[in-house]
């Protein structure tokens, strides 16, 4: 079972950007939590940071046949990138949306992701937690199919 | 560690109710594995189901005092009950919103979530699995604390 | 052939509230009407008024096995309570909404009913005999079944 | 008792017009019913179909002093023509808007009416039925006068 | 110097439709009005009446080279007729929009015209004397060329 | 002279709930205020707390016949609650909407109350004494009927 | 007959301001016009152009007893300026609504009048015709009273 | 304890403006009224009255040092003057927003207050009480500070 | 194979109305283009221009059985006629819609169709050019068939 | 006659990506169609896709002095790329937008375009042939000049 | 070189007024700010401040003549006072806005100015500095001219 | 004092782009104003222009340490790169948003910039002087410090 996880755009200031929003934990650290979770599950991850919105569009890509599933927290992306939202619903892989922080409780425009259409289901709010949670429901969504 | 689990209107319909949309799982089944989890986790959970808005209020009153977290899956509530976004806010202990369905790719009007910013975060779209990975995070914030 | 009908919240004031907007009948006179009628089509009627919300939804769920369709006059909910909405959506029985008055000629937020798009029809604007009419409408419905 | 009944636009299409939407009954075999219950009520029906805009005003506008009430299906007309609201308006005698689907579980723009609140109730959902009742309704109203 | 003076759907109805809104005058009355008025300005006037799009549209395109200008109550078209607007724009005559009633004191709906943005201005509200003034106003419009 | 008093839904949390928000005063004290009040003012109150809909709307229909006047602070049912809308409208008693807290300076949608329209008028924003001046305006629109 | 004429903010601008919007005249000139016009039709104006909203208000309120009717082009004011709007609903003297331009052919903003709910009726966009129109729709509005 | 009572625009007009509307108190009465009252509750007022949004702000720029509180009745003002609102929020001094009709039955834009979110409370819907309810509420408020 | 070309309204002013954005080239001119492509494509046409709603819905009507494709310019009713709409949806022949300029660069309201969402597909902003095209279109459409 | 094919972000995915949606053609087998039909018309073109929208920008920007026009399919950036937008209004060459699928009949959010403004014109819902119609259409303007 | 400076209302306060968003300089120094500056740029200022909009219209209308540029802090007119719009595009001198903070980070109603279209430029968020940075600008413009 | 100059997309176009809104001046020159006025000013600068998000994004981060302000262009990505907000709140330099056109008397949507709320001000409208007193107010912010 591989699993794709994909930080979107300003995730590598983890830990220096806003810690009062997004807490005080780099995405190194971040990441280590992600592979020991998955070590525990059984799942092979492969774990990137993108800034670009053409750097993440193409590593959905190239998922297809590679990955049967794609965690993605897409930044500031979550409120624009049609573009992400096409191409995860061109991959047809099981997608998971994952946020650090509680989007509703913050800017209006936070409240509205363009990409939970086309995901399976979504978790925000718990920092780093989130894509712990997110790789656990992946491994019991895909050992339900 | 105690938790109160809240299940909100029409959620007793569960396997009975649009299965398509939420899945064949009874509110039984759910919460047997709820009860399972929580057991693993070494948390006391009450479970309650209410289709009464004012029968949530008062659940969510009593749990001052007597509760460490609420998970809460609002069902219609969700989009207009104000009354329960403050008790929430009231009681001030952690909650966690809960879908079983991934409420952004159904109807425009179940997007907007009046109760989502007064939780710590949300799980959705993984029908029963969205419970456990609640508990599951409710036990890793609550032990942050 | 059996019938539940539900009265919604303050028909009980009917006669007594507004009656240049809803006539001067009292429920109990709607109530006596929609029962001979019932009788003349060989309806077996169920007839029920809840001010609560609570109270309806439970009378929907309780209608799976006992009852072959709904008619209901959600007064008020109709414009807000999508807890309604999923309970009929739920027990997937022919539902038709009910209305006194004509919505449409009265204030804005009267013109919008959440629980419409989940019911098969509707009849508005003709005081009590809404319910006659609907009544004969779900005669031939079922009878088309 | 005498009683217009106006077909609006591409209602002539009726049994090859998206049959899964509109019922496979024509135009023809829903005259005839609203014939048969004319007669039994002891209502005289002229029943017309007209795809103009026009072709409906002018038939409105004719009814004055030959018409105790009519019954109208506008069709596409509803979302739209103000022109045809002001006829109802003018003529003054008692209007029932028909539709033979339910226009508020398809495209969001059936969901509103420019005609409803110049009418005095409606009926929709029910395809060649919603005319019986509203034959019937009519019947009702007129004799209370 | 020949004016076109063009009155919309419904208008047939004066004196007759809604009094209380639109006056007591029938259309002949005012027509009269407007002949005597024509006369003595030196205008000679052809009135028309359509309740149809088309004919209007039509009656509009035959103005070039026969009329110098056009004086149109598009009644209830005010709202919706974009053909009607096309039409005067293609015409490119001055064209000025005339309302019996204060169209801004009545329905919201009532307040937006999609006419009067190619129109070389208005007046509403005076009964059958606006009429009167848009011929003044025409005069003098066409005399300053 | 009878005047009723309802405290809607989380009221019973006072002094709990959000301090900084709705002040320290318990729920308890401020009846107390009230009664002494009432007293000055030479009038029998009734007070009640409810956090349901429906023991709120079923409350108000009692009123009919043994209350002159209603005082209600509808906590978060003041945005969505068309139902308590419709109650107070049906029984026709002067109603006086009260807040504790000023509702403009808060998040938008308590700004908008649907209620106060049909309300005589209101107070809000200053606590406790919000009902005392409720109270000493009952008082003197009563005296002058 | 008195008719208090009020030219609004920036008029004394007029043939220094926009001159392809509000054309070549003067208000000197506009005012020349209006008082021939006046002596012609037997009409007493007083003509008065104030930049200040306050001067308007008070030069409406002034008008009770004193003058039968009230022109005005309340310039900017009228897209905003409710306080004229209330004082013209105040003084309930039959008020016409003037405009020079087509507001409806220019930005969105001025599409929108506050004021013309409360008059009887409006010209506009006939550059200082206009004014001409609306006295004589005064002198036969006033005398058909 | 000194405080002043600012009354808006178009105030003066109080008794003649539209009775149905705002009662058949004269301005003057309700001056008396509030001058008996403050001299009963120890407090020294000063009530002006004005039209011109300059006028108010200058009025209450002058307060700072010389009054404890505020009592503003911003009529109109209510709805568009961001720089009344900018003014009260530059003295800091509490102030209580008043109004004699309740803005809330009336029309929509009458809903909406851009003064509301400065001010600590509000009041309005009882004619000239609404002005003596303030007061008190300002006397009880300035003895808790 | 048999396409029928239909024209909306005001197109026969094409080449006197408004040149600068529809261009020079005359309805007939455009017409004998669309006859030669016709010719050169195999493809038997018949064009008609209407102006009125009523004439586009019945020729709309008659091409069942008669045509295997629509070609069409709704002109203005593109923006607001859910008739012709109907007839396209209705018939179930493949249209394509074809407009002469490009209605996006244009008045916002030229933005929306509310015909396109049953067309296959649409060629805009090549004047005569866009018929050609679409008659390419079709005739490629229909091969593949 | 150079002419430049942008194909924008996932079309790529092509033939994989939601066939239901965008047909079974590769986007290889498109390219090909594309060059063939150029070579019958005589036009050179360079073909290229990007994921990302600095490539399509600095793409556009490179056609300035290489070629006499551009066809391009934004894919998901048609609904907010700005920035494209201007690049396109930048190099002022003309420009044709393409579609494979009919943007009117999909989401809502698809039904918007942020780039047609600064197009000539466009041509969707035929699949590969969409760009083969917008070849001919360039063809076409590009010899008219 | 004479460029015209306006501060509009409430700026009087300045010092005074909510330091934490405006700074803790009164408007004096400001101005001597301006002063130096203008100063050592050759520039000769005129500085005004004005509670109200008539004062500012009369100030920016007898700047015709007087002076070559106009730099105006508009405070809360910024937001709504399309008579200091019309008197700026009147005038048609080069005219500078100015803001203190940065209305972008404020309440929603201050990022919308009514003014900025019919300005050249402007500049807001420096404190006092704003206005230095607005007539280095308005020297530069000039210059160019 | 080290000072980064971002330019945007697009704006390698300059002098080239629609001279008609952006100026003549190409980047090269406006880069050559701006390193004489940071000379003058002794500011160290950077200037650099990109096409992409990415490079923005990750030109803004690299800025961390390296310089004590930003100055941002950020073209048309002001009007919906949440991204480069995101980056701009993440690296907390005081950062300043500037535009060479006056963005408020364009098209509507370029009047919303979703950068300005992080930023502490701006600078619009005033071609390449934009930049220059961009430099200048962040000098005298720096210094400030």
């Amino acid at each position: 079972m591989k699993v794709l996880v994909i930080h979107g755009p300003n995730l590598n200031l983890l830990g220096v950007r806003e810690p009062e929003v997004y807490g005080r934990q780099s995405l190194e650290e971040i990441n280590r939590m992600i592979e020991n979770e998955a070590e525990k599950l059984g799942i092979e991850v492969k774990i990137v940071q993108y800034n670009g919105e053409k750097e993440i569009l193409e590593e959905i890509h190239s998922a297809i046949g590679n990955f049967q599933g794609i965690i993605i927290n897409p930044g500031a992306y979550t409120h624009y990138s049609y573009a992400i939202r096409d191409a995860i619903a061109g991959v047809r892989l099981p997608t998971i949306e994952v946020h650090l922080s509680n989007i509703h409780s913050r800017e209006e425009f936070r409240r509205h992701s363009v990409i939970a259409p086309v995901c399976i289901g979504g978790v925000y709010g718990f920092g780093g937690i989130s894509y712990i949670l997110a790789l656990r429901a992946m491994k019991l969504l895909l050992e339900e199919r």
